[in-house]
């Protein structure tokens, strides 16, 4: 017991905050020390990946994936969508960015009393209609309900089991100086979609939220190349953390062009408006692959002709220098540090 | 659109209520409504069997066993346990009533704004030092961060992978008239434990939580008898809704005698004090399992000599009358029928 509390108190201290702060849960610098120092410290086995958007684990002859999702975004409709449906793709592609052909999920419901049936009917007809668009089943599930006041209207979990190919190898930690940055659309409509919708901040736009189910897209880009080292997608954090994950694990540099990346005008103009950096945006139906040079073009090609890939673009390169670090030649000639987003930008979207 | 608003209106009008109740997660008749008529309906495939503790899919040669809950018990640390011990313990259990050995789990945290980092690590702590007793690994996690007041403290959602022996076939379909009810233990502790350290309603008592992982007990009850046909852990609901849930499902008739159930003294007295029915409560380290009556006393005589088993006891019998009951002979002599729990009994209990 002495031992327990010892570590406890030197976990604790290592963490510069003695209370969760919403960063926390950003997708940013203070949700990976949160993720380093507490959760993966106190609960992964010490030889577990954990940056990477599931886990692969073997069962007999197969390989299978598995991630897990809370979703507490706020508002639960927004255009383009609502929690149910991005509850059902967000795991979904989870997975799929894992090369992992989507099987199963479970599906767990946390409800605030008082919250009304017909919304919650709406929710799990959108989930099935998202399941069924993904041939995916939901196998079980589970619901809890907890006093008014104690949960805003539903949170919901979803965890998601794949099977993936032997010849697949895909993780955070295989850039290679030399590989291409690929991109499959334009970035951070999710995030201002959300936005746009929030009681305190409700603005006119015609955002939507890019969800998307991302598995028949990237099963299209593992048939025609096997030389796809890391594939992320760019919820949390945004474009920038997905990179910056991927140099830190792979130690390698990544420089990515500003007038490569896809943005829709209205999405740049209310980033502008509003002081976000749509790098640090979420998004909901968007990855990065990190591509052997030679494929690049086979896999863009590919991407462009896959249903949620007509915009995708080559947006950059692994370098050797700068390690860890992602660097951006901007438009107007200079270059800058992309950084992680640090502390919060916009909680609850997703 | 048309359709889909139809079939909703449909769904929203075959339930009573117009809004969410705690009953609705008590695990009684309306959580019961609440699973058929919106989340399997709209959920589930079609050939699924909603109300086993876990669902069972083939993947290659495997059987694999799947179960997700979310833990938002109130308060967080107890008499005998915390919501950390109980979200690993919970999940193992309904993985091993299926007849499934745990292999791997995912947790995800929902955590409030402001929440104790000390807490946190305290809680993570007695995660890990759970799935260490029942050699499981938490392989995959997410963290997400809602504002202060958005939800209480932490809510955790466990899911876990099991894989099940081709041999076993373990399912609430499956009781026989003849058959025998076994129990490993005592009743309703984990309900009036929490109960007791509840804010409104502390009282003074020794009584500790049951939570307990029941892996092993269930591994070494399955190594002695090829005919357990069904299996349930006691949680939500109790005794009650898992001898309800057999019943129904197997179209059998489930007679219990009050005199062999067994409880601790101070816990029927508090039952009494509070207006509780025992059967009701809820457990976090009870099970009851329907057994082939020959195969009964070796399985007894083996639960016996486990630790999770010392107080185990064979309480009833499947009988082929009053088809989907559960009746119960009384301490005094007479029967009455022991009825699933409607309304809410112990909101937040796991």
């Amino acid at each position: 017991m002495k031992q327990q509390t010892a570590i406890l108190h030197e976990k604790a201290t290592l963490l510069r905050q003695k209370q969760v702060l919403l960063g926390h849960g950003s997708g940013g610098k203070l949700m990976h020390e949160l993720i380093e120092k507490v959760f993966a410290a106190h609960l992964l086995p010490p030889d577990m990946e954990m940056l990477n958007d599931s886990s692969v684990f073997c069962v007999g002859e197969s390989r299978l994936a598995i991630t897990t999702d809370s979703y507490v975004v706020d508002p639960l409709f927004f255009p383009g969508g609502d929690i149910g449906k991005l509850a059902v793709n967000g795991t979904i592609n989870d997975l799929a960015v894992s090369g992992a052909r989507p099987l199963f999920m479970a599906a767990a419901f946390i409800l605030e009393e008082g919250f009304a049936m017909d919304d919650l009917c709406r929710i799990t007809l959108s989930m099935r209609e998202a399941c069924d668009q993904a041939g995916i089943s939901i196998v079980t599930g589970d619901t809890k309900v907890v006093n008014r006041g104690k949960c805003d209207k539903v949170f919901i979990n979803t965890t998601g089991i794949g099977i993936v190919d032997n010849a697949v190898k895909i993780s955070s930690e295989l850039a290679k100086p030399g590989d291409l940055v690929l991109i499959n659309g334009d970035i951070a409509a999710h995030g201002m979609a959300i936005l746009s919708a929030r009681e305190e901040l409700e603005f006119e736009s015609s955002i939507v939220s890019d969800t998307a189910a991302l598995d028949l897209l990237v099963k299209d880009m593992l048939s025609v190349s096997n030389e796809i080292h890391c594939m992320r997608d760019l919820t949390r954090g945004g474009l920038s953390s997905a990179l910056n994950e991927i140099a830190s694990c792979s130690k390698v540099g990544i420089r990515i062009f500003e007038d490569r990346i896809p943005i829709q005008d209205q999405v740049r103009g209310w980033c502008d408006v509003l002081g976000f950096d749509p790098l640090h945006v979420a998004n909901e139906g968007k990855l990065i692959a990190i591509v052997m040079r030679d494929h690049a073009e086979a896999v863009l090609s590919n991407m462009k002709s896959n249903a949620q890939g007509r915009q995708s673009a080559i947006i950059g390169e692994v370098i050797s220098e700068h390690p860890g670090r992602v660097i951006m030649k901007t438009n107007v000639g200079g270059h800058r540090i992309v950084d992680m987003l640090s502390g919060e930008q916009l909680p609850r979207i997703c």
